[in-house]
């Protein structure tokens, strides 16, 4: 039995993720989702909640007809101390060996932990990228085109795009 | 759509647990299935992680056959608050309107926060009971009848009933 | 400007808090009412969350007619670390010399603070007591003749027997 | 009974926020004050405690002669969730409806929730504004005009300016 | 390099420990000394800070003439969670292979991790035992001859008889 | 017995460090060197874990043939509280009555406390200076020659520049 983890915040989930899912299953037998951040919610940065994400990442699968008895989609709050993350991850996760990330700090603690760390296969588009995907939602912007058909309807049965609006204007002084 | 909540420690998921998740399944379109003090592992009362449980839930909700795509399994932290505690619960899980519990503290925060609330169906066998069959596993009892198949496989893979007998041992005086 | 501490749990206020309140504004120019525990809610030792209590006690206070102006009510969340616990308090509250408490650990860490400890005038109705009040409380035995008149209609607007009475009800086992 | 609350941060207090605290007093029968981030202090965005920032306030409303039984005065501390927030505030103060606030933020979590949000009253001036007085403050420019007597009086008493001027010295390179 | 950890409360270090200190010295190259539940103090549990169970260990090292170079003292703050706890352990602490402990969950948790776990060498006398030791001081029996004369010193010097005694006095009904 | 407290992050211990303890030993019977923002590491800013920085330390005051009876090593972690953390620091630490430091923070929060607080003697040279010596490892120019020998083998044996260029990669967009 070979698990893989692959983390992001899926702010939201897009169709690079998808692929990168679907790519990574042809090389394990089971495949841990970690929704990173968990805890943040309702900033322009995090606007969905673990929930929301999880949700979105559950009814995609579905809708791409993934095998979900090979899928373990798990939220992974931030803890405030480096030294314990992997092992904070561990307890929160299924056992796994191989970590997909290409950020350099999961990459470091990874590998000091003993385990295999592998770059996540490349997605080339950058309209796949959360922060160019929430920039659109807040202008205006076509983005429905860029995540999965799911994730749209999560996004507007929660009024996800309102929110990201809201959040985006300018403070009131006081 | 309405979407139930049901919230266990699951330390081990029991049969009791897989035929109350059935029934149910009957009367909501998706269960959230929340996996309580998460955070706790390594204890006589919570022997196993937050993941070997998630584990444990999917592999016998699989092996039910039941349809993944109805069940959001989600891990749930205890917080120090109980005022915090329902929206702490929101935030992790897709929307939910109908909550099943029978423990008061639950039912309570829930009903006071405006939710539907009802008594998880009622399962007979004394041994469909978390504290009886984790003494069975301490004391070498026969407890893998009580238990999915799925449930015991992973027990072993992770050599949980070592564990649980060492932590049972008498502590060493210093 | 002489500013005195009476710390407690105010679950609830009750007429023998009332009496020790008063004595002490005869000593002080300034009184802080200290909520202990405040974030502790909806247990049977502790039913009635910060913000509740507040209110029973500035109704109280208004009621009894004592000068507000004289009187700071500070709500005092628990830290896990009784060493840091006299300036978590200091933090909160307005600056003060004497401290009213009969509770040791709260007279040992002021005293090695080098803050004057007093214990607070005696009161003797066994009836003035949170405890005793609760438990009647959950029995529907009489508990309002011990009480401020504003507390008993917090309760009533709060619904506080019937959250009570359910958290005193026996755990339904899973 | 209507209550409503405003939440600003108080550091510190001046005439602006008195005089939009005057003019809620109008539309509701009781008030509450929350005092955010109330574990900041020491810093030159955060300089007072929260116990300072109370004295502040407290002094100034009976400078004012608000009557101090329809005001409530709470503390609250961030947490690092904006999905727990609101049952947060909610759990540290008497019940309310309607919130007074000009931040996206706490707008958003807010309406979320399901409460009424208005935006507090315009007040012009810009002095009328916390980061405009504390460089006055460091700079030794005129500020006292811009805060109720009481303010002044309690920065006197905690020896606040000098507090404000060590912060903004430049670090020490170690 | 061979490196050892021990782990205690240390509340107070008596000369059990010592007698264990210089065996497994004999054993490793260095040890680390690790102060557990470094965050408690104040109790009659736990009367002591890690400040001073620091001082009471350097002192009675010293005056043992063990070489200190071979020696870490290590506070170690509990954490509410047993799955993260070693690396939280190893993340304070300087790199080790061999834990010294009779604790059945501290030697299950570092087994599970891969270390190498050794009961401490024996130390018979029953009044080698920290809660037989606080109970001498509560109840003014001798207890000096079974501590370092360092650690009486540091208690004496800390007032730490009067803080037990005052901690244990019964708590006063409000 | 007079105690001083000298706190630094020590990411890593370079030669002004040592100098600094140097002339400090020379004003104090014991010196407290305080491990600051103990919980930080795995960062540009912060590389080396507490323990790590522990190991540092010891082994180059065993080298400069430093009396290590008079000195303590005390990692402390930081609080998100300004206003506890002086008490918080007394708490891990032995008692003491100076503080050495050029921090204003840190200045302030002491004096505050009523500790005699003053600057640590002037280092000149501007490569003692952290940010300084972790570029040019990151950089791979010399950096040896300013950290003691001791500082440099215990990074060699922990493989930390590797680490820190690890972390320095740019992130890969998801």
């Amino acid at each position: 039995m070979k698990r893989g983890l692959f983390i992001g915040r899926f702010q939201p989930l897009h169709k690079g993720h998808i692929e990168i899912i679907k790519k990574i299953l042809r090389e394990v037998d089971e495949l841990i989702i970690g929704i990173g951040s968990a805890q943040e919610s309702h900033t322009l940065e995090n606007p969905f909640t673990a929930g929301e994400r999880e949700l979105m990442i559950l009814r995609s699968l579905a809708e791409e007809k993934i095998d979900l008895s090979r899928v373990h989609i798990i939220p992974i709050p931030d803890v405030n101390n480096n030294s314990v993350w992997v092992s904070h991850v561990l307890s929160l996760s299924p056992p796994f060996h191989v970590v997909y990330s290409g950020n350099p700090l999961v990459c470091r603690l990874f590998r000091e932990a003993g385990f295999t760390v592998r770059k996540p296969p490349m997605v080339k588009r950058k309209e796949y990228w959360g922060t160019e995907i929430r920039e659109r939602m807040v202008k205006n912007k076509n983005w429905r085109e860029f995540v999965p058909k799911a994730v749209a309807e999560v996004i507007e049965e929660i009024e996800g795009i309102a929110r990201l609006r809201e959040l985006a204007q300018t403070d009131y002084p006081l």
